[in-house]
């Protein structure tokens, strides 16, 4: 993270890239699902094709100024591991789940859609939270695993994780506390029950917890540490 | 932009990469539209894979010689912040222009179709004036953003964006006022009708403009310009 | 292209190369055709990716040793802009002919079809012959656009460059007579039938030759040659 | 591959990397076929870009730990190159087919599949065989190939070439005998039946030997070694 952006710049970006990215998801989502008559394959690949493409852009657009998490339990890591202090990290998880919400009022205005919507779509099950788990998880491992051997190749690398694990989660790899919580505000095709909710966190929690302990312990190296941001600029 | 390039051969860049562009965009609008049975999902997936592939070929080809804005609003933000001047950047919008018809029946002749069109598709709607804004108001980040740490990948990252924006953007994600008159002129899966074509231009400068303000905003560095060209190679 | 590499090894390498192509071109539309239900857009989706994906592979496998043309037109321009001698240029496009059919052929049997075919569909008439023209000129343009800037990205254009143009040209992009002919040779999705190949291969010429001349001209700068192979390695 | 890395280190790299390999193959199978509405191609396409995207990230993540063989073909050829020791290739093609096994489980747990299954789906017949064959002739070939001239885009010359193959080969190009046993536990998309699996292993390794064998001339260098893992770090 570049030392010199001021703390508004940074909540700013972790804001606006958190709201494109909802309404990446959530819009492409709509646009699938209207037009593929019925085939949720169909509709699943064009809101893969443009979430994977899309935050690929956001990363590299915002990870010089914030870090680009998007993402509560990325930062939440970072807390941890000393890379943020307290009071940054919360205001930036407060920007992120404002921004999420927003994104996806975004989406919904694009779409003609109504505002202010609340998702009848059930998520529920024991595999369903599992399947979280492995999709946190691996996106810990994705961050860290690249950010030491070849960090320019992050950004790259989380869009093409996303990418995959739209398809290899049975969930389509939430993966985010604020973006889970905004999709409960969406009735379309990436929304999620609100009485889903709960599971996903749960399962998001507890991947990235063990994500963190057995990717610190394989890539472990004396006096290096391994950065959570998603993104390392040739300027920083 | 190469110093050493002659007018002539910068608008010429800029006339056949518009040329390209369109017929990139309206042909693979009539191959998807003519082999996907009805799907339209399956048509727009078939065009978007296209556009943004091809997209990423032409801003490494003709980005050297022009810039490859291949986008009177491109030009327009380049003109404001002195990039270029008055006279370059009206000749290089009246390039894009004559380009982008040019491209269209282009595209028209490889699909034995009539060349001479004018599209009956009304996109109409606030809903899709503010798609356009949206859409617009993301192209100028990801120019913007990636221009200042890492430039190498802004036309991969343009690319990317256009394919993520198909998708999250109502209105497909023209964000282009040669594009947006080019596609009325061709009554195919692209087109878009005349009586469509103004709120689409009033959404792509709203974004624009708003897009410009938020990212100089966000990005400033004191003496760093932020260039809008799309390319800036290695041997230049 | 390496000096030390034998006469052997480059002809091989252009054999297998060329040979590798064909099997991933026909083996791919008839995976494709089958599994599609009579949705030509769905085939030509797995056609085009595995096309595109295919051959950035092979330029990157192949490009030192031959400097991975697999394609006489390719070969031709290198030997008129002197950067082939005539006796090597003969042999290379002998070995491209030769690789393609036992390309065809092995993808015949990869799939459990007879061998020896001929193709009974037809592709006439001007407009696919101008989209010939068009799709050719544009490889051109994409082999000498990426080769002065940014030659190490040339093999990754080639292959998005075709991404894009079986989508976009109304021919699905042939753009090299070896592939045209070994097409021919060949019943399935990917087929051409024999009387619809001299057209094809017109407009392969013919759009190469306009191609060098307009991309010469824009690209051109004192004392620097635009070599016309793929690769150009950091070893080199 | 890193020499401070513990052998523990190592072999957990292979299992988790080769577990993840077969969770995103079979769960990205079982997503599409789940999906699709019995529309073969249309999963496979979401089997393809879930596996290619999530095999560039492993490689990533992996390889600077233990090569990211994944593959006991691979590692026998690393063995036979003399680039692993015997005690520690053994040691590594046993965490492959463990890990292969665990990936499945996962995938059946996250898709509430029963955890035990065996496969029903024959892939038998001599076009079979020979499509394996040319499939690992051609993973061979991609990672020799581009180790040597470029070696930082082997990761993504692998997923690459895994994209192309799905859709090129009859057999869907498994290429890799852990993937191949442990896909015979999964009656689902990606699944194969025990009688098939001979045939399958046979194929495989008729062309890794044939791929070791042309390759190794094709690319050959006096005093240069060709490396079979498959990434190669800046930091190593």
């Amino acid at each position: 993270m570049t030392t010199a952006v001021s703390t508004t710049r940074i909540l700013a970006a972790e804001a606006l890239g958190t709201a494109l990215l909802l309404a990446i998801v959530v819009g492409s989502g709509i646009m699938g699902s209207r037009l593929a008559g019925g085939n949720d394959a169909v509709a699943l690949l064009g809101n893969t094709l443009s979430t994977g493409a899309g935050l690929v852009v956001l990363i590299h657009v915002f990870g010089p100024l914030s870090g680009a998490h998007f993402n509560p339990v990325v930062t939440l890591a970072a807390l941890f591991a000393r890379q943020r202090r307290p009071g940054l990290a919360a205001a930036m998880m407060a920007a992120q789940f404002a921004g999420a919400v927003l994104g996806v009022y975004a989406a919904h205005l694009m779409f003609g859609e109504p505002v202010l919507q609340v998702s009848t779509k059930l998520r529920g099950g024991g595999a369903q939270v599992f399947a979280e788990a492995v999709a946190t998880f691996g996106l810990i491992g994705t961050i860290l695993g690249t950010q030491r051997a070849r960090p320019d190749f992050t950004p790259v690398a989380v869009g093409l994780y996303i990418t995959s694990a739209y398809w290899f989660t049975a969930s389509t790899s939430f993966a985010n506390p604020a973006v889970t919580l905004a999709r409960s505000l969406s009735d379309t095709f990436a929304g999620i029950a609100p009485a889903s909710v709960p599971g996903f966190l749960a399962g998001q929690i507890a991947g990235a917890v063990v994500g963190v302990v057995v990717f610190e312990w394989l890539l472990a190296r004396p006096g290096q540490d391994l950065p959570l941001d998603e993104f390392r600029g040739t300027d920083q």
